[in-house]
């Protein structure tokens, strides 16, 4: 009898005070040759009106939080077939206006030029994409839910070959550097990254070189993804397991 | 006009069909010389009666997951001041038998000789030690939030220096290899490790051995404060930057 009352209990206090609205954000950078871009919305809730926002919205009673991610991306961008990954969940009490309302985090790294601007839901909802430092004031905590989801991006980009898409089949030292140099939001020693990029094999050469370019031509490279299949968490998963 | 109605709008929405209940559930792996557990309670919920479980409950109104988190563990425990970090997010649409709930989960790590077994609150909850082996079969999605949350820990051996709270002032090689084995769960090839070590220069010689022990004395070492606060995370956050 002590667990059945036990259960009723919960349940009315469940029913009565303790329920919140569940919702998703989606973090999505795009990588626009040399610049790292944000997917945003403008925001049409008081108080934050106009304001840029995550692309965002409540969980259904009958999906589960992937599947809630996947589906509002699509639905507000016409973008699918990525792949997300949860960042965390942010609950401050007072993150929302209107209710309780505790979110999930996920972000996602894609190629500016391959989003689809022409499709009906972007037409839509207006998303566009805009530079990091063009988003220092956001709506909600969206502002932290950023850059906690940068923060893993760029813990990302040694744990997990991400930037292998970002990329064509065959591109230069500069080109993997300026990508690099992009997430990280930094610049980067030519000779330093050289040297690491070397060390860790994660490109190999192709006997090629560019053409058609107005400087001197550069070899080609492409990923080394016997490497990156093999071994490439090995910096992180068990760094002291040969 | 239009913002207005589409707040009513989404607040009926809340209301009517898309809350949930909110918990957190806090994996507390302990350290026991040269094992690794974690605390566990016996579910009391049908139909996983007698099962382990975390420990968890709901999210009160007032209080942010973290604040949630921390005063979960202590009214079941009687744990305080230690690190708690999150995990991540749960919630597919079945993972609890009475309710849509999604869980908020943290993992912290704490040595077990600290863990006083003599409060209140663990006699009322009868919070136990349990070894990884023996939790094979856990309660709710426990055993797959247990997985993550180890997977996570593993990786913070390198990013933090969470283990340096878990060995005395004073400690030999053996008692360090022992320590990462116990977080890995592996054992580990004693000269590679010692390398490693040797390479990432994480712990420094204090010119003392061992004393009154059964086998020819160790040298003993300390956590190198110096080079962990300097660049400890020099691995993970920006490994092409110097």
């Amino acid at each position: 009898m002590i667990e059945r009352e036990n259960i009723n209990f919960q349940l009315r206090e469940i029913d009565e005070h303790l329920k919140a609205a569940i919702s998703v954000d989606c973090v999505i950078f795009g990588y626009d040759q040399s610049e790292l871009k944000v997917l945003t919305l403008e925001c049409n809730m008081a108080p934050y009106v106009g304001m840029p926002s995550l692309i965002g919205d409540l969980v259904n009673e009958d999906e589960n939080l992937d599947q809630a991610a996947t589906r509002i991306l699509y639905e507000r961008t016409g973008i699918s077939d990525i792949f997300l990954e949860q960042v965390k969940a942010f609950g401050e009490t007072d993150r929302h206006p209107l209710e309780r309302v505790v979110t999930i985090a996920y972000y996602a790294l894609i190629k500016v030029d391959e989003f689809k601007n022409d499709n009906g839901a972007l037409r839509q909802h207006q998303a566009k994409w805009s530079p990091l430092n063009q988003l220092e004031e956001m709506a909600f905590d969206h502002r932290l839910i950023l850059e906690s989801s940068l923060h893993l991006l760029r813990k990302r980009l040694i744990e997990y070959p991400l930037w292998m898409k970002l990329l064509p089949k065959y591109f230069s030292l500069p080109d993997l550097q300026n990508l690099f140099e992009a997430i990280l939001g930094t610049t980067l020693d030519k000779r330093n990254f050289r040297k690491k990029i070397s060390n860790l094999e994660l490109v190999r050469e192709v006997g090629k070189m560019q053409k058609d370019v107005p400087h001197r031509p550069a070899k080609l490279y492409a990923v080394n993804e016997k490497k990156l299949k093999k071994d490439f968490s090995f910096l992180l998963q068990n760094p002291f397991i040969n």
